[in-house]
């Protein structure tokens, strides 16, 4: 019954990726934990660049977020 | 005090229906803890079909999610 | 499918008491959205006064939260 | 190392202003606990005033946000 | 940059499968983004059966949580 | 009305330093962003170090969290 939160920053992730993730994560918490799929749920949440910082700094001072959108 | 995070597929809720979801909630917390409304928060995410998944495989892959905006 | 996360401060909430706040998160969002409970998750996170502020104050500074536990 | 969320309701925060909350938040955080800028995340979460409550009722039934975007 | 926060039930979790956990999922986000692990975090958060609730029930009261701690 | 969310590795921030952290956040959002403290939570969550990781690799394995309690 996981509740998986993905954030990372938003750049164009494609949906086949995101796919691949939450496949992913899905099949390595029934293998090593024996977690149900059925009742296993991941969200991926794409942060702005402007919205995300490290060391003080927004990731979009620091470079460039390609974001085509 | 209580911090409620309602996270749903974002799929055309109107602002009639969160308004009944919030009101619900901190009623709910109020009756049965006594929490006082006033210092309340509940917030509602709406997460794309595309960035939420359960038995491993998003939610736009297993079913329409009738997004009109 | 959706997530529910409530947190409130830690002070003896029985179980009877998440029993209900719980059934009764679930049924609204069956009630107002069509949401199926086989999906519906909620989470109770219980924070020590010591570490939830409000007004830029801890709880634990502001009144008594009677933490027998 | 730490993981800092700040949700605020979406109105027209700048840019400047997003810099200038994480970067103070990085500091506090290095300054009280001695925690490395180098692995200190802080991620802004601007949430629609449709959904987000206080008290029951959706902000964007209590006041105006003008959102100009 | 990720963030990932996987939250599970309390039930005796070693930290062998913590560890397994953890570097598959950084793996996996390396391998499929091309996001760097020396600043991808993943916290683990262990909830209390008695605090985790699908279709209305809260885990407890559905099966045993042979929580030896 | 801001809801600030601090994770933290737990290892013996004391109360005084959690006060000094909780009111500094408050204060910096009214003074970048006028945000009114009496509608502003801010809670931090320690996290054990055997429930985060860095590089793919639990803290508890990187380094010594002398956690006392």
């Amino acid at each position: 019954m996981p509740y998986v939160n993905v954030k990372i920053t938003k750049e164009n992730t494609t949906k086949e990726q995101k796919q691949e993730i939450v496949s992913g994560i899905t099949s390595l918490l029934e293998r090593v934990l024996g977690k149900n799929p059925k009742t296993t749920f991941v969200i991926i949440e794409e942060i702005d660049c402007d919205n995300w910082s490290i060391e003080g700094m927004l990731v979009s001072q620091r470079r460039d977020c390609t974001e085509t959108k």
